[in-house]
């Protein structure tokens, strides 16, 4: 008999079906054993109403996890999740289990602490919750291509190895190139820059990796990174015009398509607002002064707090989980940020701050030759290394922005999940390799 | 006024536009100025039939490559490439590139050898025919994408940095990971294999890393893959159709969607038949024997001239470019690898050849945590770094199998282009680790 998915019995109800996949669990109530079954997309009650029927379990010695068939009848069933179940059942053995699992799948959420969770995540992954964020990551993804696609960018994929650290030399972990020395790309920022004078318009979704010694919750050391670049901007609020079309285009590909792992999770939809809201840095710093008596003002940068205390802000002032801050200073972006024409000190750069935490970073880039001769020096850093990237600028590139999106970080925030390792399926940080 | 991209201009004709983009060329004809404007998907002509017209192009000594706009009356003009061209010009010089540029980029394809070509790839990928290979690079992701999600495969993204080698040890690229030893991944094999346990059905597309000190036409050292990976499988047979749809989805998909494309590099499109044909291992050295008077029986692998000479016999045979080779040698397979239950010294795996060569390996894995126990012996390989993937296959794991397919490998022979390295954005090799 031809092997249907769980979630097609309701379509079978009165017919014989036979559905494969693990043994999520076995309870025995007033003499009838109630079996689920986990395929890849759902699962599925069978009821065994003898013992004869779960022979093939007791004689192998089969217990969770194991993986089976099962024939029987599907019956309509109101009471039972997802309201069909199987009855008059014929089970196969195909891959028993014997061990008792380092961790039980069975409820909703695992009872287990962070680092057991994270040191098992090879079975952990198979719970039912922890599989639908990971399926709302495949999600986000798929959103940010579709609606990139539909505005005529073009994917690429560009080299994780690389000669020239994008962000800061401190943070680049080291590979030996074949005696070489050699980095991993902390962002594909030159490269996708580069392919703007290709293709103007391009993304890439792909790994990153930061050697950041940071124990936060919200940081790892390898994640996937969806970046965009386009070329003849007016400057940065273009770009971020742009980033409210991807973000709103992820959420309604998530809602459209994965309305199942959203309802099993909770989640609370944001509502994208046709206009994000933003407010430039130095009113920021403002802005906590007077409702909050800090004064943060010559600071370079904003703290985790004073990113949670606009976030709040914007949510009382707004109704938004958005909120845009613009003009970060010169001296703590990057030497590729393209300056405030007005205040030279401050750049046409924005953070997108969602619930209270910087997800998106992005801006306008240096598009002249000689801008960035006059930026490398300024930043003390050697033209030599750069000297391929700088070709781009020596032959003509129009002004251009982008910027990138952490995809765990995007999920962590949307998901409410307390810590970004739960966002991604194997995590890297600081002491964390395997699995 | 708006600006609109070149590929609109012809929905405008006896209207002004604007467009923007690089200054592709610019040559005089009788005292007439012909100026050709490229942007990110196409190119225009412009004609200046005074010099007043191009005068804020003589004024900033803007050559080929300045990035323009162009205000003119789009004419409808049979002669000019794409129909139409724009008269009655008004330009405005954005970015002027007054340095000569290292490679001339007009001519469809570039006069320069392949080292010269590759130095300078920051440029040479807006030649127009570098422009269409590297599309077609993303049109080969979408179409692989594409086709599994319509059949309910799950897109992962697994870590790059690992500390157990899926080939071998010799070729893994080493990373210094806070101090402590690690690779990077050379290809998700372990993970994905993990992943069917959590979604049944997975695919990735993702950088993969191979430390091999080969300098080859078909070798690079990263390279994107395309890695399928599913359970309940009958055996590779079942990989093997899965396979064939995934070929003619991409295939489908470029036909669709990169027409000018193709037509620009005049690609002959592979026929890919309802049921590709497949040739055991041993068969095939036999038939090597029988048509080319060359014994290979014995050897553990085909070498590439093996691999022509049986692309050949399928072409010959069947009208064919692609063959199955399967049951390759267990001696030369991995030790994850199923072996013929018939014949247990050959393997339930399978390459492909598309055209004369290997383009993917894919086939049956083990499933059973005792079957691994006793490969990892036999292969002399220590448990302990392969414990948490184990942990997948001591819980339970379906009869399973995948395939990992090079994108540039597909690309090179799809369209013909002599080297790899022209397959790809910014190749890693032996001596190349720069732009």
């Amino acid at each position: 008999m031809q092997r249907i998915r769980t979630l097609e019995v309701r379509a079978y109800v009165g017919e014989r079906v036979r559905v494969m996949g693990w043994l999520q669990s076995l309870r025995q109530m007033g003499g009838i054993n109630f079996l689920v079954l986990r395929d890849g997309w759902g699962t599925l009650q069978a009821v065994a109403e003898n013992e004869a029927e779960i022979a093939p379990l007791v004689e192998s010695a089969a217990g969770v996890e194991s993986v089976i068939a099962i024939e029987g009848e599907a019956v309509e069933m109101p009471q039972a999740p997802g309201g069909v179940e199987l009855h008059n059942l014929r089970i196969e053995v195909i891959t028993p289990v014997t061990e008792v699992l380092p961790v039980s799948l069975n409820k909703r959420k695992i009872a287990a602490n962070l680092t057991t969770l994270l040191d098992h995540a090879v079975v952990t992954n198979r719970n039912p919750e922890r599989r639908a964020i990971l399926r709302l990551g495949a999600g986000v993804m798929a959103g940010f291509r579709a609606t990139l696609a539909a505005r005529d960018f073009t994917e690429i994929q560009t080299p994780k190895i690389v000669v020239a650290a994008t962000e800061s030399g401190a943070s680049t972990f080291k590979v030996d190139y074949f005696g070489r020395p050699a980095f991993l790309a902390q962002s594909p920022q030159f490269y996708k820059q580069i392919m703007v004078g290709v293709f103007e318009r391009v993304f890439e979704v792909g790994p990153v990796f930061r050697a950041e010694p940071h124990d936060t919750t919200r940081h790892i050391n390898e994640y996937v990174s969806l970046d965009a670049e386009f070329g003849f901007i007016e400057n940065h609020f273009t770009v971020m015009a742009l980033l409210r079309e991807v973000i709103a285009g992820i959420i309604a590909h998530l809602r459209e398509t994965y309305a199942a792992e959203l309802e099993l999770l909770r989640v609370v939809m944001p509502v994208v607002p046709e206009k994000i809201s933003h407010i430039h840095f130095s009113d920021a710093q403002e802005l906590i002064l007077q409702r909050h008596g800090v004064d943060v003002r010559g600071e370079p940068d904003l703290s985790p707090q004073d990113e949670r205390r606009l976030g709040e802000w914007a949510k009382e002032e707004f109704g938004s989980d958005f909120l845009f801050v613009t003009g970060y200073p010169m001296r703590k972006r990057p030497f590729y940020t393209y300056p405030d024409p007005e205040r030279p000190e401050y750049s046409n750069s924005f953070d997108l701050i969602f619930r209270g935490t910087e997800l998106v970073t992005g801006g306008q880039r240096l598009h002249r030759y000689a801008d960035y001769l006059t930026a490398l020096e300024k930043a003390h850093l050697p033209v030599e290394p750069f000297e391929s990237y700088l070709e781009a600028f020596r032959y003509g590139m129009p002004p251009h922005g982008g910027f990138a999106i952490g995809t765990e970080r995007l999920l962590m925030q949307l998901t409410g999940i307390p810590n970004v390792r739960l966002a991604t399926t194997f995590p890297r940080d600081l002491n964390r390799l395997v699995p």
